[in-house]
């Protein structure tokens, strides 16, 4: 992948997509968050959506465009779709997070439900896509979603002179690619390291085999990392530029998510605080260490939950 | 105040306090947050603590300090105390948020409780003072405090380059004093508005008389502004250099938490909320505005109580 397309993602995104602030964590002074939870939308995939989005040429635009998403593309997308005026249908899953599909609706995207299964989704957008010739939007497994994710990490090399390594959750691997190749093609001694959770950790499997593996489902509180496989377009890239892909327990990430709040006072949801159970679990190198907190959109039963779990000091065992 | 001052304090704090960030609101892109809750000690108060405890010469500092606190300026002097190997007795009112109290603790300040009234906090002080020989620190009535938080000013004025309006809480009147001399020192054209909740309005009756009017008591949800009179060096400050005060109702604040949770994914206290509040009641002006977060110190229920106004919608009326 070129470097120079991070630079153009870079530059069409400016005054779309925040330069999200680089916060020092309470726990240890090497220890540093990249809030993409203070993103617009609450997440980071402003980046991916609206830099393929704005590539469409007119004619694409006026007949619209169709995506899937477990939520945070979704907002992402109708976000990106209202500024440039192109008409949106996203495809959810019936049972996602309320609170993202009326996130989505708010910015006038318009859901349409499917069954609750990876290969549903896409098989809707399919048909969607041809009834309807709309262009279809990737929500990680586009060349454009993924220079548009690196953005965040040119961010983080200016934001950190001295950052040694960079941890970022794996869904269908599109922002850990974009950020690895960008961080990496600039400062190739820069670690980057990519978590899952236990119950959803189809690029874990995968990375060990060194090929593709899928899962029958995904189980995890944190939902926005339900991408059963690998991309095409993105594992190759984990495989030659990521430097570990470890799993961490459910426990340990709502232990995090409660931690983010009551200590460093940032809502961070659950698919965002998998680098920092990382962390807690002793699974990465804390040491300039970058952990990428993608996004923050989750209801409040979690954040009690979460809170719960952190009052009660039970810190994942490392 | 001699402005040489601020520079000092700023020097002083370099290495202790954080430059918190400056964020975007997502209400409106002329609306902006000076992100003290996401300062060391989760509030702005290190400031105020650390610049006036690192003045302290080797004697003192033997004797150690004693001082009086609703919670936050406790938990700053407390990890400053730390830092600098200072003993540190710290006065709070029996009723005081639990949250704090154990905040305190743990960074080794000795709580020591007095009755639930303003002028037993003072009292004990004094006891405490000359039984044990301790040097007092003031939370906000000494001008190395005002002249720690004008350093917040300082970085807003870099932050936001063509900033008109910065919006505080107050409280003794200790972050306002700084924050206004400081900005209004290098950028008259600024304007500085100060803000109290109507259940602990000491601070808005003596603004409107022009001259110190004392509470029998405060009343708010707000427990981080519960002064109940002006301060003797900073309320002729604020005369000369607050441009207005107004109060806030008790809903808007605990709304404005919500809204800051849900929608911003900052964790920020019913205190660090009233400038938020104010600018949803319509009481000051949306136009380059900054409003001064001043801290994220709460326990679950109030962001329970919090969440649920905020998603049922119950936005304030202007």
């Amino acid at each position: 992948m070129n470097p120079s397309r991070f630079l153009e993602a870079r530059r069409r995104l400016a005054k779309v997509a925040r330069v999200t602030p680089l916060v020092q964590s309470k726990l240890d002074p090497g220890l540093h968050f990249k809030a993409e939870n203070l993103q617009v939308t609450g997440s980071f995939k402003i980046r991916a959506a609206y830099n393929q989005m704005v590539q469409l040429d007119q004619d694409q635009r006026d007949r619209g465009i169709v995506t899937s998403s477990s939520g945070n593309f979704a907002q992402a997308v109708a976000y990106a779709a209202k500024l440039l005026g192109i008409s949106a249908k996203i495809v959810m899953m019936e049972n996602s997070n309320p609170l993202k599909v009326s996130g989505t609706r708010r910015w006038g995207g318009e859901v349409v439900f499917c069954e609750s299964r990876f290969e549903a989704r896409d098989r809707t957008v399919q048909r969607i896509r041809e009834e309807e010739d709309r262009s279809t939007v990737h929500p990680y497994d586009h060349a454009a979603a993924v220079a548009g994710n690196g953005s965040a990490g040119l961010e983080i090399l200016e934001q950190l002179d001295q950052v040694e390594n960079v941890v970022v959750p794996i869904s269908g691997g599109g922002l850990i690619s974009g950020i690895a190749v960008a961080v990496k093609e600039r400062k190739p001694s820069v670690k980057v390291w990519g978590i899952q959770p236990r119950g959803s950790n189809a690029t874990y499997l995968s990375f060990r085999k060194r090929e593709p593996v899928a899962l029958e489902q995904a189980d995890t509180v944190a939902d926005g990392l339900t991408v059963t496989r690998p991309g095409s377009l993105t594992f190759p890239l984990i495989l030659r530029y990521v430097d570990g892909v470890e799993i961490v327990e459910e426990d340990s990430i709502l232990y995090s998510v409660g931690h983010l709040m009551g200590e460093e006072k940032l809502v961070v949801e659950p698919s965002g605080a998998v680098p920092l159970a990382a962390i807690l679990e002793g699974k990465v190198p804390l040491r300039n260490t970058v952990l990428v907190l993608s996004g923050g959109n989750m209801g409040q039963e979690v954040m009690s939950r979460s809170l719960d779990l952190f009052s009660e000091g039970r810190s994942p065992r490392r």
